[in-house]
């Protein structure tokens, strides 16, 4: 545990928040996404709205400036205007605020001349007065045992991934969307043009939290690429990283520099990185969304050995083309086992082999159940995936789904094979209020869900391939 | 014109139709799908089921048998046991029928002894009457102009896609997933088996039909290679040619042969063929909806470079990568461009490069509309996608799309320079239903939309190539 643990430690467990340039007159001004959120998640301490108009908001007092406020104040998120930041970052210093986190944009990233200047001023001020900063141009912590959020519908249960991010609108992605699929996360950093602090502490941070046992990055560029390899290699057979790295190509290079103000480097670079630590690698947020649910809920299949049960025929080949493409096996089902499932299953319209297309006993509870645990029963295979097309299914797509879920997740609990489901997501509304409570439920009894085929095998071979090399 | 042509023509127009084997007990038996569909879509000729049991359906008089139906009967559709399946064949003879489609599964694609003799016999059969069978194990016609289909959700407007499709439920996914997106469809064939009427034959349908200016095709195995070369060649030129071959790795070959009882063969092979005929050839049922969206409302954008505008910093970067990463370009605004763009938009919070990031201003509609159009009117690109992730978006995200949306629309008109949208779909229930009319809105404008950032840079890249090739 270094200084700069226990000083992290502290930001992202503060006693008292002010909220510096907030909108005291316009209730759906963006300046008040922090506030709504610690509000919605409950903070314990103090929260102390500050803006030069004083008045009131949603009952409590609005300071004219920080040193008015009356008890001490441990973070302050800011909301003002980009040309006022070095002067609030005095004003924290004065009144011994620890940490700082500059939502504004209008910095580095925008590169108009002048506007570097500005952020060279903060990290100036930062190392002088000791007022640790966060940003500018990002959207801070989510931290939902201290109940820090910058989004009021993130989920409020703790859990183990570390997210660190960038981009805030990545951050929001995937927590949302992870968030819906059963991950929980410890912390997530939207850390932006990070004039102060930057990726590397928060990734040292992350490999030393007992509270993190999964870490994702989203990065656009580095500041200092000796320090995050080190890092990379510390974390390496200690907790699983993976790594989004966006801005590869010539657009996208510009994009970052215009987005973060970071310098994108080389994609060679990157991979050769990522070999020698074992970082999963991901190449959009949807894989790493993916990932995310196979480490949770999939840690180690323990082989490339898949078993595919579902419904359709023509589901069932693309499926297995997208698994085999991703250097998963479906190995054939041995005689005893298609005997077996052959005694009680109907023949016509059924596929008993592997991949299984159990179409024409699909509402068969009793069968269904039978065959799955025959199936899940035999050694020759490492993990079992149910797939599901609703918009190919008939009306009530939600009931079969439903009886699928069950068997499926009765077969894990008694073999404890690892069972996954791919649930392809149509567009469909009318279906989708009905689907998602089920599939919520199948979540809820901690299975791993997927909504894409590809994404499926995409996400489960690059686990398998990080255990394996693990393993070496 | 060939008599084959002749012949499906009038398949895919019967004036009458008879239901062998339909279930009269059971109005939820899988038998009754192609009774419910024809009367959705309130087929013009003579209904008659067909049912040993004799009795009423619906309201019609149910004959016992084929024999005793008064009228002509052209087009039989059996769902018949496999086992009596030849003995229809000959009854069908007897009555003057034309074409028989069987549903029916339990054929060659089980594997079974005896069961391949069956199918064998039914192709003997069809020849030695002249009635043509379509099948077995497959879904049939959907042909929206004469009122056939077997799904009673299927659109039942008239479009100018032909699918060929080995796999029913491959079909149905396509079918509805790109119907939802605005494609309609002049025929859908599910084939099956192919004892009779087999991919080559319907391809040659479509090459010849003036209402299909668009193929699609989803083969698991050919019966004759050499046919299909000389027929992609004959539409090469003609009409866009979408293959998707699955059935490619070893599993799938296996899941091929216990599906449609086909053999996969060499991808190497099908790879050469469609590069050699300018075959569009996609590895996914996604991707082929995503290339089907493309070819109908962007069908040549005259070459690569694209604009991005849309919501997020994050979402830019990694949109541009997944573009640049099909080959794709994002040129650089030209300083009167920016300039112009500046004039009048926040600069903090915006990327005004490209991608532009043009959330500061996401609500202000005339801002947006200025700044698209001033987007649009620059001559360095070819076409314009509007970006948006709902799931990253604050509640009121189907009002921003909306305003997006019109803006792009508006633009659209004015410069006829191709304009798509990427709306990532978030398994969002409480947003679907508000989010989905707002893309209907968008569909019903003809424009393209795309629900994955890499499903668009795909598809558009896979649609500009296949004009560069056919311009050579």
């Amino acid at each position: 545990m270094t200084g700069l643990h226990e000083q992290l430690e502290s930001i992202f467990h503060p006693k008292s928040v002010a909220f510096v340039g907030i909108s005291t007159s316009n209730p759906f001004h963006w300046t008040r996404t922090f506030w709504d959120s610690l509000r919605e998640f409950q903070f314990e301490g103090p929260l102390y709205p500050v803006n030069p108009h004083g008045g009131e908001l949603d009952g409590y007092k609005v300071y004219t400036s920080l040193e008015e406020v009356p008890g001490e104040v441990d973070y302050v998120i800011s909301t003002v205007n980009a040309k006022v930041a070095p002067a609030i970052v005095q004003s924290c210093a004065r009144k011994g605020v620890k940490a700082i986190h500059f939502c504004t944009a209008g910095f580095d990233e925008t590169g108009e001349v002048g506007s570097e200047g500005l952020q060279q001023k903060l990290a100036q001020l930062s190392r002088e007065t000791g007022v640790r900063i966060i940003g500018p141009n990002c959207m801070g912590i989510y931290c939902p045992e201290s109940r820090l959020s910058y989004d009021t519908g993130f989920e409020k249960e703790a859990g183990n991934v570390g997210l660190i991010s960038q981009s805030g609108g990545n951050s929001i992605y995937v927590a949302r969307e992870a968030g819906w699929r059963g991950i929980r996360f410890s912390k997530v950093i939207s850390f932006g043009n990070a004039c102060d602090l930057n990726e590397c502490d928060f990734l040292e941070y992350m490999i030393d939290d007992p509270k993190t046992t999964i870490i994702a990055v989203y990065l656009e560029g580095v500041k200092d690429g000796r320090r995050l390899a080190r890092l990379l290699g510390r974390a390496s057979g200690r907790k699983p990283v993976i790594l989004l790295k966006s801005g590869l190509g010539e657009a996208g290079a510009r994009a970052t520099s215009s987005h973060t103000a970071s310098l994108a480097g080389d994609d060679n670079i990157w991979d050769a990185l990522c070999r020698q630590f074992n970082v999963i690698r991901t190449s959009t947020a949807e894989e790493m969304v993916d990932v995310l649910v196979t480490l949770t809920y999939m840690p180690d299949p323990g082989g490339r050995n898949a078993l595919l049960i579902g419904l359709g025929g023509g589901a069932s080949v693309l499926l297995t083309d997208d698994f085999e493409r991703q250097g998963l096996r479906l190995p054939p089902l041995p005689d005893h086992v298609q005997q077996e499932l052959m005694s009680f299953s109907q023949l016509a319209g059924n596929m008993l082999r592997n991949p299984v297309d159990y179409s024409q006993d699909m509402l068969e509870s009793s069968n269904l159940i039978r065959a799955i645990q025959v199936l899940t029963a035999w050694d020759g295979i490492d993990f079992c995936m149910g797939f599901f097309r609703p918009s190919q299914l008939p009306p009530p797509a939600w009931e079969i789904v439903m009886t699928w879920g069950e068997a499926l997740v009765k077969a894990y609990l008694e073999s404890r094979k690892p069972v996954a489901f791919v649930c392809d997501s149509a567009v469909i509304p009318e279906r989708h209020s009905k689907l998602f409570p089920v599939l919520q439920s199948f979540i809820n009894s901690k299975v791993a869900l997927y909504y894409t085929f590809p994404g499926a095998a995409r996400a489960i071979s690059m686990v398998v391939e990080y255990n394996e090399r693990r393993l070496k």
